[in-house]
């Protein structure tokens, strides 16, 4: 089948994408830049993650997945802050021209996401680049005063984290055996990572910080204790672990990727003890499991315990890029 | 000098560039995602635009131009919507860990620009990438029901274009001449596009089309062309072609630049000849030169004419990618 050119590509994305959620947008794809109303009494929350072939997802991945992957990382940003997501732009960047095949699972595994969770694609720009790369930026609301920030942990709050944590690592260490069925689970959590989106909503009032875990969870919790001026204590037989992970690797393995591993898009959030049932009925209204890893402390340290028993950190807490 | 870390480049980010209209939004860099709360009566104009190194500059571009025209990119899409900027977010991908003073001419670069408009960098993300890629998002203010959009012109409408045509084309053809003094106003056109922010908004109410001119004159009319449904007489002799341009090249050159050369950031707009005089005192109101350079017709077809003789059109008339 012949490639296609920048704007029959563009053409094909407004037609197949351009329908989601359109009527919540007075202006989408085809104009210099897409209009947009807000309700009165909202914040917009606008945040934008890129994704690079090779690097943050494996070169052989399901185009699908690709799309689904990129919007999911930002929904999980806004999931973080309690938001409701309605608008996405999509910059992307290709090699070479895309085939209708390619374009067409693109679109299909963007519209799975984006039809779920009504957001409208409204925009954009492709350009050709030396390698797959694309930078998604979402915008959603959330009432005035009521979105979730990293700084509001406190001493004496729980820890809580949702679902189970280090699959994506998992996931991605296993990739090249993810045909068979035991790591075939772990694989998907890497591929198509769920935003939190209503388990977000439903901490507004009773969360008191809260983080997406992208790029691991100590690095991600560290920067909620950063922000917040606060030190935390983590009980390592409390850490979520799916049966996947269990059955695919040792207990050991296990617990290494659910403390350092990326990519889990789970929600790291904190809240006051007096707040637990809140916080229960929460979970349960938004059908999300939480588990409570540890709690809040003075300082600026992170302890791990193992049943009560310190435990040495882990030498390397989580990604950073250029290091 | 030390290369810098990922979280280290992002907290210079955010202490040199932090501060710049922080006052419009109420929380930018250091969270999951920024919050701004936009005034009542108003709709959010959203854009975002990739620039790669070795393709939407040259390699040897200064940093402080670099991140000047990745912002003034996005700006010039606003402008074209009639939108007030307000919001920035930066997706900034590095082949290796930037230096303190590439980081301190970066920001030097983006200050400049954010600081005369007014625009918050209210967060982004930081990843390493094969080539210094940038996405940035902006994001702007319109009251409702007054932006400008493509799908506007009308037959008999006039076509306008704001300031001179091609003087970026030239700065990029003859960029390794560009420490010439009869060269270098071209490379800076080229290298700092202005955003025509203040014309823009000058033409609510006035002009019933605009776009701003990035991958050349008669590609980006066409676009207007095509979302209106109509077609265009331009008359050749009327591009504002600046005294710079024609002491760099021969006329005929200069002509050829000014229709199909992009990275020029005019607007190009249309307006109802009985509107002339309301343009005008936008123009003037505005600071902004202005031309008409021709007239919407019916039909689909763009038709140049020289001194009133039909003239063919070129035969690549603008920026595709992929082709």
């Amino acid at each position: 089948m012949p490639a296609m050119g920048e704007f029959d590509f563009i053409g094909v994305l407004g037609r197949r994408l351009g329908g989601i959620a359109a009527d919540r947008i007075d202006l989408g794809i085809g104009d210099d830049a897409a209009l947009w109303t807000p309700p009165p009494g909202h914040s917009v929350v606008a945040c934008c993650d890129t994704l690079i072939a090779g690097r943050h997802f494996p070169d052989d991945t399901d185009p699908a997945d690709i799309a689904f992957k990129a919007l999911a990382v930002n929904l999980s940003d806004l999931a973080a802050m309690a938001a409701e997501p309605v608008v996405a732009l999509l910059a992307l960047s290709l090699p070479t021209a895309p085939t209708p095949a390619w374009t067409r699972a693109f679109c299909a595994g963007w519209a799975d996401l984006a039809g779920r969770h009504g957001v409208a694609l409204a925009g954009g720009d492709t350009t050709a680049g030396p390698v797959l790369a694309m930078t998604v930026t979402a915008l959603g609301l959330v009432p005035v005063g009521q979105a979730l920030r990293r700084d509001g942990a406190r001493a004496g709050d729980d820890i809580y984290v949702s679902g189970c944590l280090g699959d994506a690592a998992g996931g991605l260490a296993l990739w090249s055996r993810r045909a068979r069925p035991e790591i075939a689970p772990l694989a998907a959590r890497l591929a198509r990572p769920q935003p939190r989106l209503a388990l977000g909503r439903a901490l507004r009032g009773v969360a008191s910080s809260a983080i997406d875990v992208s790029d691991g969870l100590l690095a991600d919790l560290g920067h909620v204790l950063a922000a917040s001026g606060v030190g935390a204590e983590l009980d390592l037989e409390r850490l979520p672990l799916s049966p996947a992970l269990l059955a695919a690797t040792d207990a050991d393995q296990a617990r290494s990727w659910a403390l350092t591993g990326g990519d889990d898009y789970e929600l790291c959030f904190t809240a006051p003890p007096e707040r637990a049932a809140a916080l229960a009925a929460a979970a349960t209204a938004s059908g999300t499991a939480v588990h409570r890893i540890g709690t809040i402390v003075e300082g600026a340290a992170v302890q791990l315990r193992d049943r009560g028993v310190p435990t040495p950190l882990p030498a390397r807490a989580g990604w950073e890029h250029f290091r």
